[in-house]
């Protein structure tokens, strides 16, 4: 029976400071990292399940999530740590494809357990200086990659965030009295982002307080991706308005489709009237690191700010998002930032990010990509884009258990809706369509009941409900695609 | 010498798939737990140095920050572990004194490695079951001891975005057309905060477009208080104009003097004149805990929306702040969230952040919480507390030393000049308190060359540089303070 924590001071003697204290915190947190190094070897054990559903109400039945008045002892809370991994998805297994962010790199793990360890704030040189200039390492890295010569950037906390780090950005760069008079002393502002963009840019837009009306929706071709005659139309529709446009939001990546927006032909527009070039590349931009897939982002240099998540395609965990510009906001605050320090304080974060607190976000980055190197990588993103492949062959070839409906995907999202039998062999019209999307949903639910595979589906556009698979776990291989394919006809054929 | 990880199907079978690959992938996890363990035993062993400081010059000749070409094999990446704490500040160690977070609570750190392992997005229940209901339950428990019997809440990454959530909500709530409108169909909208209030608030001013000038500061008195009179003065003075005053930020527990504006007065004219009363609790919020201390926050239950991080004054690890709502911000995604999914989406968090990617910050505040229980945390909030007070008395006694500039403090941060012995007996003047101005960032550089001991320092209003010391590590003890005294005194008595 390991020890009640009773007090404070007791508590912090017995972990970690007094003789026997150092020991039983050292085996308390060695238990711990047992049960989630068996949690990781479960994970990728193909024979388990990838999780054991329960409704809300049923978990809240089996879980204990009160804060008690008493102090758990040490045993107690390591059931509490095995209850929590027992009824939690396994987002590294290789039969979860559900999510842009799949799988467990190891070694960014390993990051992130030292990182809680150093427990710091990305703020200043003075308290965080390894996690600081690594930052300042990788993202330079980062911009080189893009091509960016010059700028800076922040890791910021998700893509939604580093896209309004954007907005504000350009905002401040392109009408800095803003800052001080606000919105109302400027003439209305128009930003434009595709209809499949994330919803982020217009949640930026509500935020900033530009108005949703002034996020304009350009539209897409079949594939996805931006028109950029529609957005010059639109330019010319706002400007004739009495508007001023400012931002573009060119999506690399999109969220259902993984489409890439024609940076170049945008990049034109951009330069001819003035506005501001973003590219989201949150889910997109890890494809820079392959020599075989980067085209896709060709002209992205042109853009004068950039999101891109390591988080998703280069398979760092959550979460892991950077937001490289050319230049930053700044918030005037010199009761935290001396500048009468006695080192160099250009290397001080904390004054050009909303935040204040801000959580290392690097490490795990940095350590993973020191494992696999600049080579590593491009295995890495090939790899996924070869699964895809391998999919896209497959669903090919079983044509009537599967309706592939954007055939040649140009990233690792395949779109398609699973035929039941009674389907088969069946004109594909609109009513078919409906009765599919009714039927993705119910393949949904019994997918999760049966634990045995995840995959995401939502509608878009004018396609009811449709399910998209994600391959950005570098750990699948060919025979996980197999049993995917395999297992939705098992589940789905009688539906 | 442990092995490359040379392509990415062959890491993906050692780590950790294959037989051996298994108990390489478990060694190689348990090194760094063992780095990390001797970091923790080091940081909590009083005879150590709290940093080993480098100027960033000198850091990048010493520590290889590069990004290689080729993969790095294991060994190298523990040794980059290794060099990476060796030259992190132990925020940890007792004398640390220099933010409002300091310590590491073994339980919330252990909380937090199986938060990496579990690697999930804070999104929806389908993906992260059991961490959105322990959100629920977490902050529904929050927000009884606030005095909210309803109302809603997040985690958000730092007190700053916390605090803009309140902006936002408190908008959304009052003037709904603001959202596909923009701020230029409304009134100009103003905001109120103190002179002492955290920077955040100014900046969620800019960021939201109304302008830094409508963030109008109010003053306070000479504790830091806001002036419930200069307040409403000055809301008639923004009515005067054709402005309309809608948002009052009353901040409990100020960055620097840890001063806890009077909430009752301030709520009475928000009633009167209908604004949005938002308490910044990122800081006090823990004294809500302490039936001893709880008197500082009388009132709070009268507010509309209260930002507490437990990251600060309950010590869990870094990140974890809340906001805590009566209202939500809420974005239409429908190709994210399926109304037709098999199960209640109302516990589905992603729709109602500016997020998207989100962080799971909860487990490490909840296993933490249920490790101290809550009578627990009486003890942990009241020895805070109670080593405050030790220090003001010590310091009092020792007047020719230290110069108290505000003599009752009424959270754990206490302010003061250090006195060298050629300052000492010498009239208090404003040329004596430039000096010890000059002084403070001279004793600070000492103090961060020797290692020994880390306060920060900042002006405030019309004082010079001074110190403000933080008392947030729950393993402080009066020996601690006495050691800091004395160090002060001998790094700085001939300065």
């Amino acid at each position: 029976m390991k020890p009640v924590i009773e007090s404070v001071c007791e508590k912090y003697d017995l972990l970690p400071l007094k003789e026997n204290g150092y020991q039983i915190t050292k085996e308390f947190l060695l238990s711990v990292i047992e049960i989630c190094v068996e949690f990781i070897k479960k994970s990728n054990d193909r024979s388990t399940k990838v999780l054991d559903f329960h409704q809300p109400d049923q978990l809240m039945q089996v879980f204990d999530f009160a804060i008690p008045d008493e102090p758990q002892n040490l045993d107690q809370l390591l059931v509490d740590c095995k209850d929590t991994l027992k009824y939690q998805v396994k987002t590294a297994h290789p039969h979860y494809f559900n999510q842009l962010s799949c799988g467990l790199d190891i070694v960014s793990l390993a990051g992130e357990w030292l990182t809680a360890a150093a427990n710091t704030n990305m703020f200043t040189y003075e308290i965080a200086p390894v996690f600081i200039l690594m930052e300042h390492f990788v993202l330079k890295k980062m911009r080189e990659i893009i091509g960016f010569p010059n700028g800076d950037s922040i890791l910021a906390p998700g893509g939604a965030i580093s896209n309004l780090y954007a907005v504000i950005v350009a905002r401040h760069a392109m009408f800095p009295e803003y800052k001080t008079k606000g919105l109302k002393a400027l003439p209305q502002l128009v930003l434009f982002t595709s209809e499949h963009s994330h919803y982020s840019t217009k949640g930026a837009g509500a935020t900033c307080g530009f108005g949703t009306d002034n996020v304009v929706e350009v539209p897409c071709d079949f594939n996805g991706r931006m028109i950029p005659d529609e957005l010059e139309r639109l330019v010319k529709q706002a400007i004739a308005k009495g508007h001023r446009p400012f931002f573009v939001n060119c999506t690399c990546g999109t969220t259902v489709l993984g489409a890439f927006d024609p940076i170049n032909p945008l990049a034109d527009i951009c330069e001819k009237y003035n506005m501001w070039l973003h590219v989201d590349a949150a889910w997109g931009g890890g494809c820079l690191l392959s020599p075989k897939h980067k085209h896709k982002l060709a002209g992205i240099e042109r853009a004068r700010s950039v999101t891109w998540n390591p988080h998703k395609l280069m398979g760092s965990l959550l979460q892991c998002s950077t937001g490289l510009l050319i230049d930053c906001n700044q918030m005037c605050a010199d009761y935290l930032f001396q500048q009468d320090k006695h080192y160099d304080v250009r290397f001080d974060t904390g004054d050009k990010v909303i935040q204040c607190g801000r959580h290392n976000d690097i490490f795990k980055l940095w350590l993973m990509w020191r494992s696999k190197g600049v080579s590593g990588y491009v295995k890495h993103i090939d790899h996924l884009f070869d699964m895809t492949q391998y999919m896209v062959k497959k669903i090919k070839e079983k044509s009537d258990q599967f309706y592939l409906i954007w055939e040649e995907p140009e990233c690792v999202n395949v779109c398609f809706w699973y035929i039941p039998k009674r389907l088969r062999n069946v004109a594909h019209t609109r009513e078919r369509e409906e009765e599919l999307g009714r039927i993705t949903a119910k393949l949904k639910g019994r997918m999760m009941n049966a634990g045995t595979l995840m995959i995401s589906y939502q509608p878009l556009g004018d396609k009811p409900n449709f399910f998209r698979n994600i391959i950005s776990n570098p750990g699948v291989k060919e025979k996980d695609i197999d049993f995917m394919l395999a297992e939705l006809d098992r589940l789905g054929h009688d539906l």
